[in-house]
């Protein structure tokens, strides 16, 4: 697993714990972590001026993951609050890298619980076929 | 709450309780009862020849849900089996009513865990404005 | 639909559309208003002072909803910013019912997207059986 | 990504997309191949003789993910019919590892949307910590 950025390029966003993320086994249902990293990767984005419903209709394009390799480290419960990171790792023409990760804020400082390498390729939204991200975005990222 | 309809008239469709349907307190979350209401109107409509899918594509329109009332009696549980039925109470010019209840199958007998009259409406997919159900639909249907 | 009680009395919290809340009718599914409803009732207990999860290990008991009628109107968008409220209309031994509405907010004002009559119980956690909502509970509501 | 074995040792289990599965994308929502892949991991489980609940309940401990590499190639939409499949790459005294497919089901045959391999651990349920996968287990998975 690649090692994230450091310091003022990593992102970070807030995510409490609801019923619905957790399962019978009392804690967060482990697909729900690729719902809270999708959440972090909209706000980074929105934090750099691009909102992702406006470019499709603006561009006819769209992120989809490509590739997520993740690691589940310590569990989360109910009431839990996060702190869900995105740090860019590399962009290419279409598709990007990043490294992301769940953390449980404690007293004693965070905790990771969650750890993903995810790459998502940008895409014609109508044939999904792989396109180049738009200049905008790269910009905006980099 | 209405009566259902009796008989063969009611569609069945199996629905088993997975780690994601359930949550911390041990059972399927409330919001997971439409899940499985959505899934057996759609296996139900399917059952009658219709595809939504390709209903949209021909016809630019889909169903809506604009009315739930949903009472929950029970609690399903993980690896718990259900049947979740649909039965249609009355058909409008842009709407049905449905009567759906999901039920624990046990040895002794299908147990009523949760049920609901679901109002859905017929929306141009675009505008999402009111629109006359096909005739295709209805004569499917009724 | 019962009317809401007004002003002071009405819990907000602002809940964003994420991908993961939309379906491919470009619009939120259904069930997940029951999400954004359970995110509302749950910080609003907090603001009470009220931490589910630790109330269950004190005493045994939890909230389980009984009862849901639901009113879509407008439909959700991905990216779109929602106020969800909860207002609390009763209180019983054993169950408390709340209006909630998840408004859209918009330059022009919020508009009135989905609304909700939620009956919760309080029941034992491990029996699922009613039992008298603790008074802790009924002290920090009403 | 390890090759999965072959012929009579894979375990296929049927998927329907429904609206629920879907994103605004048009497509299933990347983190909903998670919860197909749990689905048939547990029916590979429950083919094997092996409930979950009722091991829990016998033994105090259940399977935890704690990784996932999972590759999306493509997309699935609504009623689409996928075959999901489960294969045991390897065992050890505290976890497993499994390959797993996402089949589209075509009039041509399988065409592979999305594969992962996934490695559980076996923990108690109360305190999350590594245990011993449980004899009766080993014994129906090998």
């Amino acid at each position: 697993m690649n090692k994230p950025p450091v310091g003022k390029e990593t992102f970070s966003w807030p995510v409490r714990v609801y019923w619905e993320d957790t399962d019978a086994g009392g804690i967060v249902f482990y697909a729900n972590y690729l719902k809270f990293f999708e959440r972090s990767r909209t706000e980074w984005l929105r934090a750099r001026g691009i909102n992702q419903q406006a470019l499709r209709e603006a561009t006819g394009g769209m992120f989809v993951v490509g590739e997520a390799q993740v690691r589940f480290l310590k569990s989360a419960r109910l009431d839990d609050e996060l702190l869900v990171t995105t740090s860019l790792l590399e962009t290419g023409r279409a598709s990007m890298t990043i490294h992301q990760q769940a953390l449980l804020t404690t007293t004693t400082g965070p905790r990771l619980l969650c750890e993903a390498t995810i790459r998502a390729g940008w895409v014609n939204a109508s044939t999904l076929k792989p396109d180049r991200i738009p200049a905008q975005i790269l910009h905006a990222l980099t």
